[in-house]
């Protein structure tokens, strides 16, 4: 009993010192698969290097596994943690690896995009991103008006750049979507340079759009900064009382 | 009568659920009509599908057609909503087609254009998009003058780069049009790529025109996110009295 | 005498309804002069549209002159006017006209671009650029602390990627001048796609130089925003008061 | 003891005359330095060139050296500035010149990247600087938060468009590491255009991350400038008490 309570503080207590050891080795954990799973896709690898990336693979999948178990063993409502959202992405963590010994690599190829969710983990553990979603919380309502402002936008840039330039260049402009393709990487202001209107008609819509779209496209980032400091002021408000 | 005005409260009220009911049926009906609009543009389509969304075309515009006419009848003021920027919008968007019927193919495409003005009609629900409309009328005298001085700098940009670079590149900058298009797309920072200064002159001349340029191009946005953030405030102190 | 009196009302002052007209016809002949002056750079143009054109040139510069002269003769204190900023700027904006008359064509061709200064007249009626110009004062020692440690970042990208790429693209980053082209295009987003380090190291360090430079050289937009926003509320307090 | 008093002065202090005067005096000898370190990059320079800013070279580091031996003549505790950040840099400055003597030209090219320490001087003299670290300051902590949330976005997106691009384009998205450049390069909105998706899905995929991208990788801009009012306030404060 004595032992279980320690294992529980262990795992689930991030202000001890061990509880923070504990929580520092599954993120090491956690970055080095992140790291391993990309070297993986390195082309030209050596036998002997795909040979140590898959015995630091098997070595990590155990340990996860064992820390999965581990959270069950210490929670105190077993089914309330296993159906949570981490007991979910913890569970998909690992899951992957042991579904792949019997099927076939192209299925196995594709699961393992899950081991993505190994990265909100990471996050997990970070105290400061409440402040984050405090912020989020408190510009919510304008960031959904101004992202469907921004995909009206975007889509009337599509089909107008479509029938200005469709005629002049129908390789390139060849579909509605394929001009969403440019409207979306013109309004972001990336600008790849695969997709360029070469039409006067075409040129003087995107000067339009772009003027227009500029300042509804970068709105979202002074919104968050702006929220942000309000969540920081309450904070602070909170601090003096 | 006690029909008419059931229909009243479904087409006009939005916060009774049937109301709601109509509100969201019309929108994707919106939805649906552009995506399939978009849809056709795409090379390639076999006959059969082509043959489809001429149906969902006929479809939607029946439907649209028949909203229209129960807008008009169920209205205190019919003029009024026939010539209101909406009445006009309900009606652009179904027009084309029945003015296709009659005339040839290339001028049904030029006016396929119009069913644009159904994009609008899903702005129209939006109760949310008053406090960005706030915004926008508080920032306004700024972003004019903002307009202006982004104008007279691409104009100054396009004028200078076309000095520098046409002597070294008279096919790329073939005409301070042409040197316009650059001054735009740099300045917004897109930067396609289609068109590089390669003087020395040329690239100095842009070095400093993007070190007042980003300052300039950027404030909108700027601008536009204070303004909201005061919108909000104000709405805050109308809900503290 | 008081016909004098009347032509310095008409030029000088910008309240009265004859004073507008004024202004207002001669900004409308600066935008003319600009876009003929554009059009003339249109490459295969017809000898009409040349003479044309040409014809629209004079007149406006005569006009340009009766104007200056009519100011010099209201003007008060004249020898101030000519030596003021927009006396010197009407003065170049004709100069080039007349001087091209003894002078061979290249020269002509340079001293055209002092036409540009017609630009600034544009400006000059503007009044709402008042508030703009404040908000720039407040800002002003930011902006150049940041315009300070933007030019010190560019450098060190540009010596930075360099050396890691120099080697490998000889041709493409050949010199520190070469790679401050690319520091610039790069920090401030633009991206053409003209020179893109290929090197491991150069692209790790593009990602560091990112991380750190968009935060710095978005900062005037910023910066200039917020103190629009306290010009805009200083005056408010001046109207409260 | 006078005239070490009097060299005292000049050196270390920054408000009387003799005193900004050998500042000016070394800020222009370090912007010379780099200006010609930039030169001798430059491809296709004759020989008397060479030559010539080999002997500005050997001038700026004795001048460099002189000041290093004089700043420890006068300083009080002359480890203390010797151990210093500064005191490394004038050392770092200077040492690759002497060291390159004996040792073969690759090394010394290696220890030219050393010089840019120099860059560091010019920082050195500027008072205004400390505003900006205090902005820095007041951010740090949402700086770090939003440093890590970019991160991880940036890896997503990478592992991500690794699967959608990496079958249709293996060369060009050959490894996760490559589809991180191009993260990196895509979220900032550079942009070069050398890797672009080309698949619905890969296109689709970019389309969520720019939308979700373009909030996260402007904030830091918006942080730095809120906070640069607030530290502009405090000292507003500060100055009324």
């Amino acid at each position: 009993m004595r032992y279980t309570m320690d294992l529980k503080t262990l795992v689930e207590r991030h202000d001890t010192p061990a509880g923070k050891a504990f929580d520092l080795v599954v993120q090491a954990l956690i970055l080095i698969s992140l790291i391993t799973f990309s070297l993986e896709t390195l082309p030209n690898l050596s036998a002997e290097t795909h040979h140590l990336l898959r015995i630091v693979e098997v070595v990590i999948v155990l340990l996860f596994t064992a820390e999965y178990v581990l959270r069950i063993a210490v929670a105190d409502r077993k089914l309330s943690y296993i159906l949570s959202f981490y007991g979910i992405i913890d569970l998909l963590a690992i899951l992957p690896f042991y579904l792949a010994l019997g099927i076939d690599m192209r299925s196995l190829r594709a699961l393992r995009m899950l081991r993505l969710f190994r990265l909100f983990k990471l996050v997990r553990y970070n105290n400061a991103i409440e402040r984050f979603a405090r912020a989020f919380a408190i510009a919510r309502e304008e960031i959904v008006v101004f992202a469907v402002v921004t995909v009206i936008l975007l889509f009337f840039s599509g089909i107008g750049i479509y029938y200005f330039e469709h005629d002049a260049q129908p390789e390139v402009f060849s579909s509605i979507f394929h001009s969403l393709w440019w409207a979306m990487v013109t309004l972001t202001t990336v600008g790849y340079g695969d997709m360029v209107p070469i039409t006067a008609g075409g040129r003087i819509f995107t000067f339009f759009m772009l003027l227009i779209g500029l300042g509804i496209v970068a709105v979202p980032a002074g919104l968050l900064a702006s929220a942000l400091n309000k969540a920081r002021r309450d904070e602070d408000d909170e601090a003096d009382e």
